[in-house]
């Protein structure tokens, strides 16, 4: 191609990004407006919407005519390195919109929707051996989906590509391996010193109270509310509905005011990842977070690494106080830290702690890969749920509606790749935590000033502004001069906790 | 063709229909959103996106495809009556979007987007001929507009076709000028006695209460919750997000408490209207109200002739006053009933009350009139407007501003047809609830007792469940039994105000 002809072949592919990206902005919308304010009997009209809209925007991210502009820029020398990674990012979502034959995906989703269906019954009645054909029938296409893919040896690097591209299985098994050695004997340790004293989050906290202290608390982090907002929800998500308009979602416990708390400064990390992406890669395959886990790295280091820091409530206990003066008359600072940050063991994945969530997680992932290697047979796998939580959790669940029927994720018709998000994020997150720390020397200090523009500056610049530019790895290895590493989680998990528990880990 | 061909044709007419509707729907939804929650900094990523959505619904309102569908349909004697008028209405629909050529379209739209702001800068600085080259293109813009739809004699025809099929400038000129003779003495007559107690509405009522008992009345109107919401905006709407998502938005004063009560109570008419619709017709050309006009009676039956009425007021002024004990101490429940009914002359349409009101939008028909036929210059409009104020209302703007630059409606680049809705609306609203009370002996002896249950009843029967069935002449004639008349109008005008002002009209 000449250069004029790759300036207006740009141009088109440039006009294709951009409608691809506000049709997925309106199907944000309609599923944000879903889960908030949608009146209960419009549920089946906006369903037929949303499945329209799907179809529109699938009809153009499938496009032939898409994919021969992709062909035809691909590897052109009149690009820039970013104008050739976002037709590389393209390229990989167009193949895998488009390697399934479409008969394929009509069972594939068809079976989903039956499992969901049968899990949803199978699960109140502690039924596992009734999912069993379905299970079978998710790990058969779950693996003919990763044969559409042979450019990956083994399906589970297929599945982990999807979400972090470049990472593989081998990578995260390391990792992961590390981490479970490190923290079956800290969980043993802090499990076995005095727990905190918890009680006063019990107390009532009115929710209007609850909602303008995390506001204000993620004002002060960056959080730009002039291109964003907070509403209520029953499953607290953030949601991209344009390149300006990044909301996020909370849910209120009077009774536990964590919870909306938490759920705020999580989905604030999530949402000031989207909003500090740079301009110019907006409306285009880079005008995201890089992946799955880097972005769970980014709302778990701003709920947990700040928020549940000692600098944090030094910063904020008074004002909290202020804010529910009668339900924290008695209450410290210091229990008011310790009681956020309370560790025991429990047999549910969402409602474990910060310590103990890593090994319910390590335990899916390794259950799934061995699945999906032909290791374990669907029929051993309940049992081999309770085998694994005794191992890594020293405990089991009493039946299998807490044990291989707990979460949703299988039951949807696929295995393979739904786990390792959360953990890689919280290792990630340590990880960029600690080198914005080498860089800004003394940012506990900031925190405990309620300032956090070094932080938020220090991770705009090296995460938030390049959206999708680089892969994990790559932005990984920029941003903190080394590859993924378990260790600065590590280091951060033992300082926390022997300071917290008061106990010394070996 | 044959039945089976038919059926296939209909099953693909129906599946065309429902796609229209849906992205429909989606629009409405991004429009709602714009108007109540959209962060301002999302603006303009929105309005892309809008742009993208109209675009698509355009196409598929246009594809030749759907031409041809009709064609083959139209006329076809395997058709149901319902059948046959759904064909016609999109037959209709699709002429509307078709006929311009698409150079035509362009250049007009540019032109209203310049002329609009243009008005912006014109209106505050009272230059009026500043706006005559503007309002001279876009009378040239109109003309031809109806050009294109030579079936109507009268380009005004065309225009109230465009939202009242079937009823023609001579029609509405007929009743428009049978009102006039009548008001305007009655007008007279109301402002040369005694005016009513007001003070007590410029108090301070929150907003939250205020929320909380409109609500309550519409619930007790019938406005379905469960298929509905009301949010706060900046100029109150109905919309139609869905076949069972009808939402309507208000706005509070909270000095002004009949604000947000009577902006709430008019879009719940309008609301409850689509909420009637039958199953059947939704998601097809039928699916929404009959009109413009028969639309704004829905909203003016609820908001005034029930809203307004002594019955109303001896039903909820005890919980009124429960609401605002301090506020309305010192308040009568006729004191209450006259405050919301005050008439007084003024030269802003949107604050005139139910008397006043028509006059504004008859002085306004009339001079778009006379523009379309050619009687009346642009150049001569700031002018006729004040001679015209000076016959319909005794009044004279100190300039243009209030005067033929006061409504943005002839700036967006069209002049024709723009307001004669809303007194079509009042007239109707009046020949519908005669109907109503002739159909149901005592009806305001249900309203005393906040009972709407006949009410509603009638109106769904004889006029939301048909939809789009029938034209508004059609629907009229049905549903009371002749056609449009200003009598009931009249008559509930002068027994209303008579009493309320102690007056006699001749």
């Amino acid at each position: 191609m000449t250069t004029t002809q790759t300036d207006t072949a740009w141009s088109e592919l440039r006009a294709r990004f951009q409608e691809l990206a506000d049709l997925g902005g309106t199907l944000s919308l309609m599923g944000w407006d879903q889960s908030t304010y949608l009146p209960a009997g419009a549920a089946a009209g906006r369903s037929r919407q949303v499945a329209l809209l799907s179809r529109l925007r699938h009809e153009r991210a499938t496009d032939p005519t898409y994919g021969h502009l992709l062909d035809r820029l691909e590897g052109s020398a009149d690009l820039s390195p970013i104008q050739a990674r976002m037709v590389a990012v393209a390229r990989k979502k167009f193949e895998e919109a488009t390697r399934f034959p479409t008969e394929f995906v009509a069972a594939w989703s068809g079976h989903g929707g039956e499992s969901y269906s049968a899990w949803t019954a199978a699960r109140p009645a502690n039924d596992f051996r009734r999912m069993v054909p379905y299970l079978e029938k998710s790990l058969d296409f779950s693996l003919q989906a990763a044969s559409y893919f042979p450019e990956f040896a083994d399906p589970m690097d297929y599945f982990i590509n999807e979400s972090d591209e470049g990472m593989t299985a081998a990578q995260v098994s390391d990792v992961f391996a590390a981490l479970r050695v490190a923290l079956v004997p800290m969980v043993d340790a802090v499990t076995g010193a005095e727990a905190p004293r918890t009680d006063f989050l019990a107390r009532t906290y009115p929710g209007s109270e609850q909602l303008k202290f995390g506001e204000a608390v993620i004002r002060d982090y960056g959080y730009d509310f002039t291109r964003g907002r907070q509403d209520l929800t029953h499953h607290p998500f953030m949601t991209r509905l344009g390149g300006h308009d990044i909301r996020i979602t909370t849910r209120v416990k009077e009774n536990d005011p964590s919870e909306a708390l938490y759920s705020t400064l999580h989905e604030a990390g999530h949402a000031m990842y989207e909003q500090g992406v740079a301009e110019e890669l907006l409306g285009t395959p880079l005008g995201g977070g890089a992946s799955a886990g880097v972005h769970e790295s980014q709302s778990r280091l701003w709920e947990n690494l700040v928020g549940r820091s000692r600098a944090f409530w030094a910063a904020y206990f008074g004002k909290f106080r202020d804010t529910f003066p009668e339900q924290l008359a008695d209450v410290t600072e210091g229990e008011m830290h310790r009681a956020v940050n309370m560790v025991a063991r429990s047999l549910i994945r969402t409602d474990a702690d910060e310590l103990t969530y890593n090994l319910h997680v390590i335990t899916r992932y390794e259950l799934e890969r061995e699945l999906l290697a032909g290791r374990l047979a669907v029929r051993d796998l309940a049992d081999a749920w309770h085998a694994a939580y005794e191992q890594n959790l020293g405990m089991r669940a009493p039946s299998d509606v807490n044990g291989a029927l707990q979460d949703v994720h299988w039951y949807f018709g696929s295995i393979g790749g739904a786990f390792q998000g959360y953990t890689l994020g919280n290792v990630l997150s340590a990880q960029f935590y600690t080198a914005a720390e080498a860089a800004n020397p003394g940012l506990s200090g900031d925190i405990e000033r309620a300032d956090f523009s070094r932080l938020h500056g220090w991770l705009r610049e090296n995460v938030y502004a390049h959206g999708g530019r680089y892969t994990p790895n790559e932005l990984v290895q920029r941003a903190t001069g080394q590859a993924m590493t378990v260790e600065p989680y590590l280091k951060y998990l033992r300082e926390k906790y022997a300071e917290l528990y008061g106990v010394k880990f070996s």
